[in-house]
């Protein structure tokens, strides 16, 4: 019966979530939007109906209890978030959220009460390419949003963080003046958002760390305009072919550092020599450009910093153009919590499974909870054709077997 | 005298044309524009108050006559164009129909008349950013223009080169049908849009070539996209890694081709990985990208066009990517006619000049003279800071003293 129960609360909130979006292809909901705003509601009425009590806090986050047995001891606190990068996928955050519910429901409907409080918790602004702030909802949770990034602006509309959670109903001021929830327990869904599992062919795996990152989102070259025809090649400064460069140097040094055996990602997600002034028959005076770099040793993101300054300084005097970096933005490698990991893995040997242990290469909440002290860890689901895309795709048999796997973890105990 | 009086025009005409511009920075005059016929009123009222007899054709381009000593012999067409690249400087294209106006106005007011009819001429869409065509204007009034050709859509409406010549008083059928102009003599007085000039501290030179270019306007490369954590190197298909191979694949080849001593120019004028589907976290699934090639010598044309396809071939298999080249456009490397740079040459070392011969990097309309069988000279002004960009600079004192060596080859005969 509770397989069924499960089943049916997977397949109708996710229906009920991914019917909220921007249109399409895909799937937007932008961080502190109403499309997000929506998206928590749907959540709220469902786990009042529950029977859950919900509450909110000044940064919109949402939180559905369910009492356990040892209502003194620290809850364990389960959930994900609701928005997602533009055009993304269907199970990106979404899915972690679901599986929270039905974890819940679960417990519900088997008469049986978890050992401490259980908390749905859906996060706010998760999703990083909105406002460059990591981990906005989660922090503010914690009390460790600052009120310098409480001024950082969303990207698609120019207008502040504080100006945006206010406007969905927050309380910017109180989030900056909150020392946040009592450290507890954070167990976080998540797709795995790479190919690992789905290579291997497992369902789910547990995480025990979270890459960090270090990122230039808005730098650009100055190379010098240039009729395309008029222009000799000596006397060009083009911006393009200095980006070029850059990226082949990068890719160079990414392939060195993993045949060390380090962690390490290095993505340009964007590169505009796009605008306006930009044209076929001139040599282009301007680059616009990010890059994100990412492991799990800060070490590494530092050499590869050093890497990415030093080829700054060769391309600008062999190209004659001038790079602006911008302002550096970064988050932390972090280790999650090997007990609960272990409470996990064991739930699952003991329904004849064998999850393997790994890292996760994106960023999460979960990894906030940990920095703030919290036994935080992550579940990753198996899923194909990638992330952040449209295309998105994972089989709901997998998140409805780590849900069992969780509700045995907690029900035994 | 001449000289006050080709001072004042080039001064005053100058200022009259760049008067006329969508807002800057810079000059912007789209090809089949209202503004683009807007300067070219400037030149007919003008013309018509020096006495010259002004007409158009069906593709709207302008013709100011003035009668010569043989009124039978082939006329001698001075001219250029009015149309500027979006944010484009104040001098291409404008400089030389300036210049002939001055010319024009010398003769008249010298009481001399030429030798032959002189027609001042101002070339309708030149420049092929807004059309992808090349020399649309001249073409049209050499009976040159295709029926296909004037389907082609404008760049930034969408609309095609039909629709906006109508709009402009043109008649497009009329332009397909004509047989064109009877060959005559052309003369383009132009900026070098290159440093040539300047870097040798001369005022002009003789143009003996005109570049032929090679062009993949809308090429792209489909990548899948995937999160900038998520996915391991190994498992990408990330489209701007590839882009930025292929660029320095090019640039290499374009330094090889040099070395052996031959012309080229390699340039990717526009580059776009700035969708509202890109963004720093995610592994970018497609950039859009056109490439330039251009040189004095079609083989070299043709051996670049084969190692941009086996680059392509070479990363589509290391990176798994697709590329889409979309269609080649192309435009003929050029001579132009000796004879009449010997003429021009004549006549500046009889005033103690040295006017170097050289070739020209951009194409130009005289290029689509002389490919229709036309005597067809053109004659370059020092300017700096590039060009197609609002800094674009020149000394009219040059242009004006281009004008009287015109004047001075044209009074003797």
């Amino acid at each position: 019966m509770t397989d069924t129960l499960i089943k049916e609360t997977v397949d109708r909130l996710m229906e009920k979530i991914n019917s909220i979006s921007a249109p399409g292809p895909g799937y937007t909901r932008p961080s502190y939007s109403t499309l997000e705003t929506d998206s928590h509601r749907v959540i709220a009425e469902e786990a009042e109906a529950l029977g859950l009590e919900v509450t909110g806090d000044a940064a919109m986050n949402l939180y559905a209890r369910l009492p356990g047995r040892d209502r003194k001891a620290p809850a364990l606190y389960v959930g994900s978030h609701l928005d997602t990068v533009p055009m993304g996928g269907a199970y990106d955050g979404t899915a972690g959220v679901v599986g929270a519910m039905a974890l819940a429901t679960a417990f519900v409907k088997s008469g049986k009460a978890p050992p401490t409080d259980l908390v749905v918790t859906v996060i706010r602004a998760e999703e990083s390419v909105w406002f460059p702030v990591s981990y906005i909802g989660s922090r503010s949770a914690l009390g460790r949003l600052t009120a310098a990034e409480m001024q950082a602006k969303r990207t698609d509309t120019g207008r502040t963080l504080a100006d945006h959670m206010r406007e969905q109903g927050g309380d910017p001021d109180a989030v900056i003046s909150s020392s946040g929830l009592a450290p507890a327990r954070f167990l976080e869904l998540h797709i795995e958002q790479g190919p690992v599992l789905d290579d291997a062919g497992e369902a789910f795996g547990i995480v025990d760390g979270v890459r960090g990152g270090l990122r230039y989102r808005d730098a650009r070259i100055e190379g010098v305009w240039a009729h395309s025809g008029g222009a000799p090649r000596v006397s060009r400064s083009d911006a393009v072919f200095a980006l070029a460069d850059l990226i082949v140097a990068m890719d160079k040094a990414w392939g060195t550092v993993l045949e060390e055996g380090h962690d390490l990602a290095v993505t340009f997600g964007r590169v505009d020599a796009a605008t306006a002034e930009h044209a076929f028959a001139k040599v282009p005076g301007r680059v616009d450009f990010c890059i994100d770099i990412r492991s799990d040793d800060t070490a590494i993101m530092e050499r590869l910093d050093r890497i990415f300054h030093d080829e700054i300084a060769r391309i600008e005097k062999a190209r004659g153009v001038r790079f602006v970096t911008g302002a550096q933005s970064r988050s932390q490698p972090t280790r999650l919590s090997p007990d609960l990991g272990q409470t996990i893995t064991a739930a699952a040997v003991a329904l004849g499974l064998k999850p393997r242990t790994m890292l996760s290469g994106g960023g999460h909440d979960a990894a906030a909870f940990a920095q703030a002290g919290w036994d935080s860890v992550m579940v990753f689901l198996r899923n194909w054709n990638g992330s952040h895309n449209p295309d998105e795709a994972m089989n709901p048999a997998d998140l409805i077997q780590a849900v069992k796997v969780l509700h045995h973890a907690w029900s035994k105990s």
